[in-house]
């Protein structure tokens, strides 16, 4: 039974109906409050101009195409998926990834946890070092409330387990919650840097009772794939090396997690090769998959696809027909046309990610002169990004006219989703069909 | 009579009432929910391990002296001061602004607006081009509601002026709206390019019975002083050939507005100089200076400082004795040291901007070792920030050990607190004494 695949559904109902005001971006005036769930029967249509600039908008249909997908692809390759739900922090996304196939939600922080607790998600990894006495009761106070809940958590250190020890014993579940022991890459993030170093904390779990489930790595921060292969090799030696001292906790699998949003391929091809006697459960996390964008992760999907045809022939790791398609965009409207060479859109750092690479404009569409948006053509790219505008770029001879609308492609999802309370679902036509809520 | 410092009181006590849920990055888990108002009598304390890690933090007294300095500023220059509201759009410290003497609360966007219309604000200035049809409508529609409502908006366009007045007619009170001719700067942002060219939008809203009041530009786009000098001197030469023209509004002053944080000494200059017969209200719109930062804005104030010393004696444009505090602290908790010179903390991309460069570490406290945060030492830099985490360089010598607290300074406080839905409010002896809800 997939424990998580059960979320609440009365606080589904509470948030269909909880009431949006005009005070959050991208909600009409004329139609606040109203509620989340009602949204899609006020048969509004984003090019006809019902609603207020900028807006996020995703694409129903390519939301769709990317979550099966990653199904076709954890399925094909005996894999689960734990997808981050950092990315998105929208507990309906969260449901669609369960109802694909997700074997849990994974979170960074304890807020991101009791977001997914309050959605009755069951089954959460916590890819992240919590070591704050009031996160660790907490999370151990969330455990002993519901006896279904299982949470996986990352250790990377002997302060770790210590930390992790006393608040077990305070709330006298300790065993309840599964470790993880982290990897890491030198010069890089969390985790452990040696075989040695590894061990020592194994052992510390053991030695204070605590459950040791698998091994864990964010190959993230690597950018080479012969990097990302050594690293991902380490996370499976230091596996074997616990599990030769009799380390993990004597029932069930062991895990072995890895996998962001660029080398999910490679994890599935690395951990196949594992010689644990034990029965191994291989975790990826990515969460960028489901919207995909424009510019950073389309990268790096291009980059599996041609590490797929460097490798001829089926092969763990391998990838569904079909590309991941960009389900998010930002709209936004023309408001200023200073210069020839010089347009001003209402879209700002506020409303979409730069750490990753700017915003690229993709459509134009003008009510009257399209059927349906176009292709904006060469030339246009975004000069400046400021807090609310965004200064674009264009040709003396571009067309683009105060009132216009314009679509941007996004890089890096996690950075465009956090500024956005409330998202539009459109269908081919643009019309709303439906509107998601984050919690970040 | 300052309209805008009578917001409705009923307003704010809901805000109080709301209650804050573990699902909001900040609170804790075993308190909530607890209302907004609640937190001040929690005893709760930032040192003592009371709240979870990362927490936006911002220093009563700082705040207190921040603004009281702005006050002496724009009371010493003769200005008004409409700070803008999207730095913070938290309500609760417009109403603080009001209190010390703001004449407005500036906004950029219709939902900014409704905010500031849901606590009652009276007197608000959008600095931006508003085109939508819809959003022209709620403004309009706003008006019609609230006969003591002033609202002031840019206009940079004939084809603003023509949808301005369109929208006016379709509510029958387009003279409602206070309209500031935009200039602009070539290469820069919205704004005319050329006198010619504002004069053309000048009598466009002639012609179409809007009203206007005065001109305005944002000077932030520029890096130096000449160049700010020289379009401060745009802006009043426009005011004054549109005066020539007679074709302000005949009712009242004509009002010069500009002025982001790193230029207000150059606006109170400049705009001293004009030669307009009619009485003139210089509006500047720092959204900055409440909170002030550690670094951006702080080299900002540097060279505000140094152009002071370089003109002796007062002048327009002189600023207050004391120095801008910076008031926004985000702590964090050490997670992991595993290498000695890396230590990595819980604060990410999601807690903290990064637009105009990294955050700086500056505090350290362990409880037991520390009566008070001391200064981090030399040789401490964030190497990277990823959503969720930060790596710090460090010397191998630093006594940084997992649990410790790091306190961080920030650059750019619009880009911080839009990361915040509550951010905290601390005395000196790290006491929480209030909690501060944003809009974003």
């Amino acid at each position: 039974m997939n424990l998580a695949a059960d979320p609440k559904a009365d606080a589904f109902e509470a948030l269909a109906a909880q009431p949006l005001t005009a005070t959050i971006k991208g909600i009409p005036p004329r139609a606040a409050p109203i509620a989340l769930g009602a949204v899609r029967k006020q048969g509004w249509n984003l090019l006809r101009g019902d609603l207020p600039f900028p807006l996020a908008v995703l694409s129903g249909a390519a939301l769709e195409h990317n979550s099966r997908w990653m199904r076709a692809f954890i399925q094909a390759n005996k894999l689960s998926i734990a997808p981050h739900g950092k990315t998105t922090m929208a507990p309906q996304l969260f449901r669609r990834q369960i109802e694909d196939g997700a074997w849990a939600i994974t979170v960074a922080t304890l807020q991101q946890l009791m977001v997914c607790r309050r959605f009755g998600f069951d089954r959460l990894l916590i890819a992240n070092e919590l070591i704050g006495p009031g996160e660790l009761d907490a999370i151990f106070g969330e455990l002993a409330k519901a006896p279904q809940l299982e949470i996986y958590a990352l250790v990377d250190s002997l302060a770790g387990i210590e930390r992790i020890a006393a608040a077990g014993r305070r709330t006298g579940n300790a065993a309840r919650l599964q470790l993880l022991l982290e990897m890491g890459v030198a010069g890089g993030r969390t985790g452990c840097r040696s075989l040695g170093g590894a061990l020592e904390v194994a052992r510390a779990a053991r030695r204070e009772g605590l459950t040791l489930r698998g091994v864990e790595g964010f190959e993230g921060v690597l950018k080479e794939t012969a990097a990302v292969d050594a690293f991902l090799d380490s996370i499976t030696a230091a596996a074997e090396a616990i599990a030769g001292e009799g380390l993990f906790s004597a029932d069930g699998q062991v895990i072995l997690s890895a996998g962001g949003s660029a080398f999910y391929d490679r994890v599935a091809a690395r951990f196949a090769r594992s010689r644990l006697a034990n029965e191994v459960q291989i975790v990826t996390r990515s969460g960028c998959y489901l919207t995909h964008d424009s510019v950073s992760y389309e990268q790096h999907y291009r980059a599996m696809r041609a590490r797929e045809l460097a490798e001829p022939g089926p092969h763990p790791g391998s990838l569904p027909t079909g590309d991941l398609r960009p389900a998010l965009l930002i709209w936004t409207q023309l408001q200023s046309r200073p210069e020839p060479g010089r347009a001003i859109l209402t879209m700002g750092r506020r409303d979409v990610g730069q750490d990753a690479g700017l915003p690229v404009p993709l459509l134009w569409y003008r009510r009257g002169l399209h059927e349906a948006p176009v292709a904006i053509g060469a030339g246009h790219s975004v000069a400046a990004l400021y807090d609310q505008h965004c200064c674009l770029d264009c040709p003396s001879t571009s067309a683009l006219a105060v009132g216009d609308l314009v679509a941007f492609g996004i890089s890096h999802p996690c950075t465009t989703f956090d500024k956005w309370q409330v998202l539009y679902v459109a269908d081919e036509r643009y019309d709303i069909v439906d509107a998601v809520r984050t919690f970040f």
